[in-house]
């Protein structure tokens, strides 16, 4: 990467993929639109001085999707499920019917989607041929049987994530669908569904910070979502839900695998522990693990102590360390002061630069949509999506078990 | 911690240690005096809503020195040594002579402190009964060597990270340590020269946080320091610098031990690669490590790939989480914006809050002056210090090596 430094803002990234990188910034009405919360913050920093920072904003109305596919749902017992079944309707897909065997999680469903079909059994929609792709947010340890079940059925796949809570698991699902040819997807939200995280997707394959070396995820997580209830017994329970880093963790290794561009990795070392919720033996509210591929290194810590005081559910942070730069997404917060999320900043060899991510297209329902009716791999690549679910697995085994001086 | 809310800002802190708490701001108007640089960033955000951050600011008067010691510099062949002199001068030490072979170095040194005897042999110095400590930023594979001459000569010792480059000498330092009774100090700088890092301890004890679970340091670094020549050769050798996690690592090894208030301590994993460095083969430009101790748990990553973009060294970050709330400091510059360093963040139960540390005390060289004095351990627990070094010296003999696809 050569540098082209001159007295225009807009130049300033250097001559790396220009051309992509300010057709994403196409639609302002200069490459530094500001909006309009930061203006007094802005206004009290020169472009001119170090330590300044530009502020650009990347709208882009999103496409119509391409294409149409009939999908059904299976287990609803975590409501990412609605964030599931929101992707793919924005992708092109019609939900038609849906299956749970928990009557109060059904009937809040109903109230939500009253003009879906509740089916009477699991088999009633596994046998409609007209149904392509079952969506599933059922208790983690259920995912990867009714996955089997529905790839086995000729159907595709999209699986809350963990997508799958054993090695024993992984092993048999990678057969059926090396088997079936079906997708079986896991929905890694935190990338696929987060705009911040699509727009540093962008710019790591442009070029922005030379070649990628690491990432880092911080990844808390709040145990009492505000508003919502109590949370389930298996939410607790290591056995069911996999354990934290298979859980949460599996988001960072998808990120870690996505951002180094990692075809094979593995785990160096991981540790969880029990911290402070002796009242659930079973829990695991802290863990951490070190990973390193093909394309770079990575490193991953969740836990389960966001304070109320953020005021959301967690202060998710992303550094990916390149070899000409680094960026630093602040998903879901900005302690600093920014309001709502999607915060992007990105230093390079010319300045600290501020990304509001806030109207970025999340492309993965329309990419995934297209893929199940086009047989490609555009939303997510399947063997990157076992192989992060195989280093959680991992890591999650032979993780040393902390503990601390009380 | 019981949450006490009120609608006064100085009371949202809750209850803990509160007392304690506000000492530390002792001195301002009022508990949330703004910068002057922050306020059109502040008039932004009302301090009621989700999101707005309260600032603090702590200017506390440096008290004077109670003691005088005299001391000596021997091997400046880092320029930490002016830093370190800087410490030891303003805890009350009177600096009398210095030797160094090299006569550019030794140039340099008279040049800035031409009141200064320059002798003409170490053992001039050693010899000298009127010095009570030796200084030293020699090359560190002979800063260990230098200290055990220099507690055999009934003297203490200041040097420069890291202290000792083999766990063979580590071996040797603490033997000739435990028979002599003399201080071998190591400046981890940045924890103790740095004012962000030292409210961070203040806080950390007066429990805001709650209990510490894990300290996370990204902690990259620049290769070439603008308007400073070029590095000499042992920076490039592994087997002189110690390694990068030895070396760079150390600083980091001591705020994990520090902040955790860990007592025993180990390694779960480490990694070192060159990933862009083949010019000087015998280099590491990248390497992170993953600690357990009994107060805690932590990650340290280091690098040399400080983008110039930043403007400053490095975007030195530490995160410290805590079972009641977490601390992030931007040490050294705040990319989203704020002028120079000492940013600390703290989110607890009740608000994220900004506290600019510009004008907090730094108390090492006062306390380490006293210790030499009074025989005591207040700049620095002599077992910590020491325990440091073994972590990264261990972590630098196992790691693993790390090749990424090119």
């Amino acid at each position: 990467m050569k540098a082209v430094s001159t007295d225009s803002p807009g130049e300033r990234l250097g001559s790396y993929n220009r051309r992509t990188f300010l057709a994403g910034l196409a639609g302002t009405s200069a490459a530094f639109a500001i909006p309009e919360s930061c203006l007094a913050f802005a206004a009290n920093h020169s472009q001119a001085e170090p330590g300044s920072l530009p502020e650009t904003k990347a709208p882009e109305p999103p496409p119509p999707p391409h294409h149409k596919i009939r999908f059904s749902v299976i287990g609803i017992n975590h409501y990412h499920v609605y964030g599931q079944i929101a992707a793919v309707q924005r992708g092109g897909g019609e939900m038609v019917s849906f299956y749970a065997k928990e009557p109060d999680l059904s009937a809040e469903f109903q109230k939500r989607f009253p003009q879906v079909k509740r089916a009477a059994s699991e088999d009633e929609i596994l046998n409609d041929p007209s149904i392509q792709l079952i969506v599933s947010a059922i208790i983690p340890d259920e995912r990867a049987p009714l996955g089997i079940r529905v790839m086995q059925h000729g159907k595709d796949y999209l699986s809350d994530k963990p997508g799958i809570t054993s090695l024993e698991q992984l092993a048999q699902v990678r057969r059926v669908q090396a088997q079936t040819r079906r997708i079986y997807a896991i929905m890694y939200s935190e990338r696929l569904e987060v705009r911040a995280a699509v727009k540093a997707g962008e710019l790591v394959k442009a070029g922005a910070i030379g070649r990628v070396i690491q990432t880092i995820n911080i990844a808390p997580h709040q145990i009492q979502n505000p508003g919502a209830g109590p949370r389930p017994a298996w939410f607790w329970d290591t056995s069911r839900y996999g354990g934290i880093l298979c859980d949460v963790g599996s988001h960072q290794a998808d990120q870690f695998l996505y951002y180094t561009n990692s075809t094979t990795a593995d785990v160096t070392a991981s540790q969880v522990a029990n911290v402070a919720h002796h009242d659930h033996p079973n829990f695991q509210d802290f863990g951490d693990m070190m990973l390193h591929g093909n394309g770079g290194a990575g490193y991953v810590r969740v836990d389960w102590f966001t304070p109320d005081g953020l005021g959301t559910w967690g202060d998710g942070r992303l550094f990916i360390l390149g070899t000409e730069g680094y960026i630093e997404l602040r998903k879901y917060a900005d302690i600093a002061g920014r309001k709502g999320g999607d915060h992007l900043f990105l230093v390079d060899r010319h300045q600290p630069r501020y990304i509001n991510c806030a109207d970025v297209d999340l492309p993965f329902g329309r990419q995934f949509v297209s893929d199940i009716v086009n047989r490609t791999q555009t939303g997510q690549d399947q063997a990157q999506a076992f192989l992060a679910a195989e280093l959680v697995l991992k890591a999650q085994k032979q993780a040393k078990v902390l503990t601390f001086r009380p």
